[in-house]
């Protein structure tokens, strides 16, 4: 068992940096209206086996950290803190050490009926730490060093496996894939 | 690197047993007019974190066996051969060892084009058991001792991640998920 402590959509142009919402809808594909919704994408540079800019499946569709990694990081990286929105979360859980650790074809049910299958750690890439830098001028070298240091906390990737709401506190259970 | 031997269908009124096709073209939740083609499923036994009979993704899109998992089942049980049909799976490899072993996220990869994505090991119940049996009735407790004897070399179940055509021979490329 977990608490969820924030719900976010990425809706803002040009950006993939999400904003807090009292709950989110999330369907097959994801969420509608958040740029990474889709049943299907286009390849990019995380799947490299196949041709850029190919219609793929979509297994990206919810991006879920922990406010704990989120601590850690920003421990880790010298600076007060690191808010979920900058990583471009939808879904922000408390409780669950670890969370980027948790194995591919777990589960993270809501109490609405909705549930999440996880699809494995989110590799860090600059991006975030572009925003993180841009929040923090003073501190050197924020980028590079947010790929670095959040590397197995970054959270994870899902699919919704079913469809339902996830309201912005509440509880959520996890159900660890047993190998 | 590994050599697909044989791809199939199950379209056979009210059975899950499989039969061979020169090739399978693969699409967005599955191989169309097999038992398992679907982008939802009802959720079942294996599924038992929702209620039964719940609409879900369906990540039990298409099932991969190889060869040796199959021969070597076949050699714990006492019987001749253990055929890919009976076990219902759509795509058979060879030169891929311990492909149960395969980490959920990998991905197989074919010429056409064509990917399927790993969504884990695709545990053993008694159905292709009471099948094995039916071929072998000589032989005493096929049905229980397959789902014994079939752990973690029973294959995987796979998400179709890009469509394209399987053929029944030709060579496939496995990228393995690394965590």
């Amino acid at each position: 068992m977990c608490t969820v402590t924030a719900v976010l959509i990425a809706d803002q142009a040009d950006s993939f940096v999400t904003r807090a919402l009292p709950q989110i809808d999330v369907t097959y594909g994801g969420i509608a209206g958040d740029r990474h919704f889709g049943l299907t994408k286009r390849a990019g540079v995380r799947e490299s086996m196949y041709p850029r800019g190919t219609e793929i499946f979509n297994r990206r569709q919810i991006t879920v950290v922990s406010d704990e990694e989120c601590a850690a990081v920003a421990e880790a990286l010298g600076v007060p803190e690191i808010r979920p929105e900058w990583l471009g979360a939808n879904v922000v859980v408390r409780g669950f050490p670890d969370l980027t650790r948790l194995p591919n074809g777990s589960r993270i049910l809501f109490p609405s009926g909705a549930g999440l299958l996880c699809e494995g750690e989110n590799q860090p890439c600059r991006h975030p730490g572009d925003v993180i830098q841009s929040h923090y001028p003073d501190v050197s070298k924020l980028s590079a060093r947010f790929v670095e240091h959040a590397q197995r906390r970054r959270g994870i990737i899902c699919i919704v496996e079913r469809p339902g709401v996830i309201t912005s506190s509440g509880e959520a259970t996890v159900v660890v894939y047993e190998d």
